[in-house]
């Protein structure tokens, strides 16, 4: 399981942005935020082929860059910058489990999505000089991310695909995100967050890691077995080692503060509330991209918000893997996501 | 919530039928196994016109009469000896809950879906006289038993209805169960079945509540708030009030007992372990009903087996409960339902 392992080892070398003590919007601050980030490629003297690609939900830049980057793919570091960058409270940017005392763990300040697309946002400026990004992009809480960059900086984001996510969480997708806390935060090692030893919590991370693999994949990977194409030889195998294997290395604090991030995500803020307003500031050429099967985020849910984009078309693929096909273990995908991406790219 | 409470005024006045100590199939025995059942109508001198109805997963015979059972429906008195039967490990019939020690709570050994079925065989043989049933129908866990029926016993079953459920659970619904099961058994006070209070149990009662609403349902559902209909005017309120208030009186054992029946149910063991031979030992004329929208049965998993079974049919309908639509709580569920099953029961 080294593709989405969570381990030091794994995260590869990144870059740190110090952005100083950083209001967040729904009160309170961090105290020197710092985003990690990675990038590939060279900035093009008319700084105009940067790409910005936001981590997804217990993911890291290392997992963007083995599934999408490199010669060949969409995302060619040949033609592009493109920008890699780990959205608050992942472990590698700014987290409850990295911040220093007082406001460590259980006191680490809640964040929105726009405070991740804010910060984003002074990062591409003041450390890259870039104004205007060639795409923005990202999947799950990285569609989320996407969508708040092409309403908050409508001028800034030439070209957005958000894969696999909604620009307002549902009621039904805030149920998972309750199930997928309540599974964490119901181990008693986890003790309000205080728990002075992550691995202490591991009974609740693996709880979390077979919620995460009941609608995270779909019935058919299951009936069909697919996890033998990763070298798996069970249903049990496959869960212990891929998908427990996943969560086991990361921090109880992180997922849950992302959970509440992910759940809490609403562009609407932008447009005093009123989502259509919200999307209605969009300028960017969007391709709005949906796995069909996606046990997490509904294609009927995806289509009536893509509808409300100007510019935007739906891209729809399909894959056994459902939600999780983002994390690069389906060619298939892959192939279309090349696809999409690149026809997105061509276009001005 | 009254519809699907679980408190003992609600179970209205039922029967037991003592079957004496009675041999599981996968080892042990039960002492002294009771039968809880009601009956309505009127059983002819032919003795042919008999139905039986087994219960659902949590659910008891209060719960098939309130939502199936009436004049004018197809489940009607005047016409039919209809006998609702509670499953074992329910909380009415035999159940951990209920057995005296040493064999109560943890001691009390596991069963299968065909131990269910050898039991109510013998009831409606030895009870009422009947050897051949003009209907054996079920949803969900109630399903499972209607086609263990129709495979075990072929010349007793005249028609079968199984509803939203499967012959064998899949790997993917497992996995369901798994969770379920880890829900209330993560609960310290759940102390591996050995609590004083089952009441004291109830953090993991309300996590297990939850994570059922989350497929039981379908997204749309919360999207649409068709929970206003049952009078909620929250998400919160109808997940506290309708399925929190559910499972809140139940037993945490019974509970475990019957998620383990469930996803231990495989039809294939009485045609030594392959599933079209079990299937094609089916006699009875066969409606295989599913729900469109089923989040705990798919529509391809039904469908696939549906089609192993001579002489049935598949019948389908839509319901934006998803699964639960069975609870009686969709009129247009209950009408599409109604309708098949007077079809079947009108054919010879």
């Amino acid at each position: 399981m080294s593709r989405c392992s969570h381990s030091q080892d794994v995260h590869g070398p990144y870059e740190t942005y110090d952005l100083g003590d950083f209001e967040l919007e729904a009160g309170g601050a961090i105290r020197g935020l710092k985003l990690a980030y990675v990038t590939f490629g060279k900035l093009s003297p008319g700084k105009d082929n940067a790409i910005l690609f936001p981590t997804w939900y217990s993911g890291t830049t290392k997992n963007l860059e083995q599934a999408y980057v490199g010669p060949g793919r969409a995302l060619d570091p040949s033609k592009y910058f493109i920008i890699l960058v780990n959205q608050i409270g992942n472990g590698l940017s700014s987290s409850p489990s990295t911040a220093p005392p007082p406001f460590n763990a259980a006191r680490f300040p809640r964040a929105r999505i726009g405070d991740d697309v804010r910060a984003q946002h002074r990062l591409i400026v003041e450390r890259f000089g870039v104004e205007r990004l060639a795409l923005v992009l990202g999947a799950s809480m990285g569609a989320q991310q996407t969508y708040e960059w092409a309403v908050r900086f409508p001028d800034a984001v030439a070209r957005a695909a958000p894969i696999a996510g909604t620009t307002r969480t549902s009621p039904h997708n805030r149920l998972l995100l309750d199930n997928f806390i309540a599974a964490i935060a119901s181990d008693p090692a986890w003790d309000g967050g205080w728990y002075a030893d992550a691995s202490a919590v591991h009974r609740g991370l693996r709880r979390h890691a077979r919620l995460f693999a009941l609608n995270g994949f779909t019935p058919d990977l299951y009936a069909q077995a697919l996890w033998r194409k990763l070298g798996f030889v069970s249903d049990e195998d496959f869960l212990t080692g891929f998908v427990e294997g996943h969560f086991l290395p990361q921090d109880p604090n992180d997922l849950i503060f992302l959970a509440r991030k992910w759940r809490d995500n609403d562009v609407s803020r932008a447009g005093g509330g009123d989502k259509a307003s919200a999307l209605a500031r969009i300028k960017a050429r969007t391709f709005v991209i949906a796995i069909e099967e996606d046990g997490f985020f509904p294609l009927a849910d995806i289509e009536a918000e893509q509808k409300l984009i100007a510019n935007s078309e739906l891209k729809t693929l399909s894959s056994k893997w459902g939600h999780l096909a983002l994390l690069g273990v389906d060619p298939g995908y892959d192939a279309r996501i090349d696809a999409f991406l690149k026809e997105l790219l061509s276009l001005s």
